[in-house]
């Protein structure tokens, strides 16, 4: 590479090794384009982390593991910094938390506190895909993530969307079925259904009843992956999926990173307490991840555990008064983008859109012409803004004409100078070809 | 299991899933039989932990980094909370120590920081291991960690120790040849040689040297695991293999869990500057171990990194001052155990024997009979006494009649007791057998 630059190296690369550089580019592309007004990676808003105070609440945790011990502070204290058990030591506080803020029924035991919601999906993907044949099925376009699991784990991972007027229960049976034409069978199902990451929507009640229908129905575990589901600006929040599954095929994935800070490393899955009707059957998987998890990070660190669980009993187990301030964040500057948009297209309505997201970090844009990597690189070069096209995260190479731009961490004027180099470039096209 | 009983379970399952079920019993045991003195897990002697201490440190590490980075502490810090680089922020100063306190030529950007060493492992193995066929070395008994990794990603784990007189170099040529004529090609070769965990045993500097020659000829990728080097407890230590390695074999495998505590979940691999001659391979292969962790763990957590960072400042790169007091304490139980050995087993000297090592956490009985899953289940429940039967870490069902006694994580007293609890034991199954 002639320019050193690991954003050119992302985009120029093959599609599959593309894929995989992405996560790698948005965490080095500031570096390549240090002037350049980054929408690119959905960070968390940095002004709204408070480490030192958060730090401050570790005592509060050993305090509180002591007594649940009956144990000294000391030695309360000693075992923290000591191996751990393999599922976490906070997890009586992180289903508290999700029962008050997420309104999921969970209990202590059915949580694994992971290294991060990474950890475990790297985790649960190879434990239901063990045989070959067996795929993952996911959202086009899709949060990289899950992506990048799948492929250094070699299991295939298939778009699956309903067709106009079909419902999703529908879908799971068309594509359950031509996958087994095949010899493939489906094992699990990844979305998140609140705030998509790259797309910003939200699958509604309907919807996610629909396809948890299709998903017992086919024996397919679903991942509900919400880490933006506590930033809702306006509306009403749309059940989880956990929480509407009665027959037991939903694992849901929780994090600190987006409602704390990302580098915590603190993230969850919650188990069902019966999957597809079995005790056993959801026994066998957790059992599985746990053992699974022993040989990868052994456990999570118990100091950031320890962290998290202080935050949490200072705040009397939720963390609804801490995310106030940056959802309001969030909001403001969503509204500054849809608005610098809207002002910046004003005379290009009919041809450039994009919606309106009512949480997340995330909205999309589409366009009258194709916008890959080559694109996304004259953008950074020659305009100094910083967009992802949208096929850096689509299954199937669809979504040529989009992109996605992140709006959490950043300030409005940034928004303002990032929408209107974007609109500059946008502009120059639509010249050309008219 | 009627018991409950996760040791119960762990011991009595069939070999495969027993061995994938050792780290998780080694953190649960305890809770199990909980009047048992336990000489089954190594872990390092709470007595020593100050995180209390070393969470002080981190401020440290936000200055530093602020400096570097020509930003205000208020900057450097929210950064630092933030995604990180998938290959860590404290890579300088882990170069720095491994330079002072293990003598190896390193420099930051041939180290990845990892969500502990057994994260390191877990990358790895897969990225040397990529066709069917390809198969790890390792000694027997060796680590359970490297088999559990072995085990989940499908790959076979090859037992080699070389035979009566000969040279590591011969039985590796031998070994590979062997293989080759099956189909399989060994890719890595896994090993602890100071301090080994089950064993305590030393490997000579020629036969490190014998062992480079060996896997250098046939591209063998050395995986130089030293949790247990800064442990030494007299005589001189023999040069690490990444520092006797001059055409690039080794990759050095780094913790803190020991010289700090576990419960950070810092470890670190350094890559070899050149693969088998070729700095184009090196940098393939630590550009593959990075792409994989962006998709485990992110980037290790850099709030531990920067208590790592900050204690390692405190102490002016070195953690030779903060390991002292925790190294003469494994001395004394190392000389404990022997000298509690020597005593209860002084009549059966001829029989039950057992290896001094010079430092680390474990030393080996021999028995004069076999002693497996039930043995141990009967030591603990009948005689209160947790040992591991090296079954246990075996990859050919050799070492039928050693145990592996860990003395780190007690005192004298309960050294005493436990050796004359198992003593007990051992005693009334030779007079039995008599």
């Amino acid at each position: 590479m002639t320019s050193g630059s690991a954003f050119a190296a992302a985009v120029t690369a093959p599609a599959q090794s593309s894929r995989l550089s992405v996560m790698n580019f948005l965490n080095e592309a500031a570096n390549d384009y240090p002037k350049a007004i980054s929408f690119a990676s959905g960070r968390p808003a940095e002004a709204f982390f408070s480490i030192e105070r958060w730090l401050e609440a570790i005592p509060l945790f050993q305090a509180h593991a002591a007594q649940s011990a009956g144990q000294s502070v000391l030695v309360a204290g000693r075992r923290i910094a000591q191996y751990g058990r393999t599922n976490g030591c906070v997890n009586e506080l992180v289903a508290q938390q999700l029962r008050i803020d997420e309104r999921i029924d969970c209990t202590a035991d059915q949580v694994i506190i992971t290294a991060g919601c990474q950890e475990a999906l790297a985790l649960i993907v190879p434990a239901l895909c063990r045989e070959p044949g067996d795929v993952m099925l996911a959202r086009t376009p899709t949060y990289i993530g899950i992506t990048g699991v799948a492929d250094f784990a070699g299991i295939e991972i298939v778009p699956i969307e309903p067709r106009a007027g079909e419902s999703w229960h529908r879908a799971l049976h068309r594509t359950t079925q031509a996958l087994r034409r095949e010899g493939k069978t489906p094992r699990g199902f990844y979305l998140t259904p609140e705030f998509d990451n790259p797309t910003g929507t939200v699958l509604s009640e309907a919807e996610r009843r629909s396809i948890i229908a299709g998903c017992v129905e086919h024996r397919i575990v679903v991942l509900e992956d919400n880490p933006y589901g506590m930033f809702r600006f306006e509306g009403e929040p749309t059940a989880s999926m956990i929480s509407l599954d009665s027959e037991g095929c939903v694992v849901y994935l929780a994090t600190y990173s987006k409602s704390l800070c990302p580098a915590l490393r603190v993230g969850a899955a919650v188990m069902p307490r019966r999957l597809f009707g079995s005790e056993g059957e959801a026994r066998r998987l957790a059992g599985e991840l746990s053992e699974r998890k022993s040989f990868v990070t052994v456990n999570t660190s118990q100091v950031t555990q320890a962290l998290v669980g202080g935050v949490l009993l200072a705040e009397n187990g939720s963390l609804a008064r801490l995310v106030d301030a940056p959802r309001k964040h969030y909001a403001r500057n969503r509204d500054a983008m849809v608005g610098f948009l809207a002002h910046e297209f004003r005379d290009n309505s009919d041809v450039v859109t994009w919606n309106r997201p009512e949480g997340g970090f995330f909205l999309g844009v589409n366009l009258p012409f194709e916008f890959g990597q080559s694109e996304a690189v004259e953008c950074a070069r020659a305009y100094g803004v910083i967009v992802m096209p949208m096929t850096f995260f689509s299954l199937d190479g669809s979504r040529e004409n989009e992109v996605r731009l992140a709006f959490s961490n950043l300030v409005p004027d940034e928004i303002e100078s990032g929408v209107s180099r974007f609109a500059r470039y946008v502009k120059g096209r639509l010249r050309s070809v008219s």
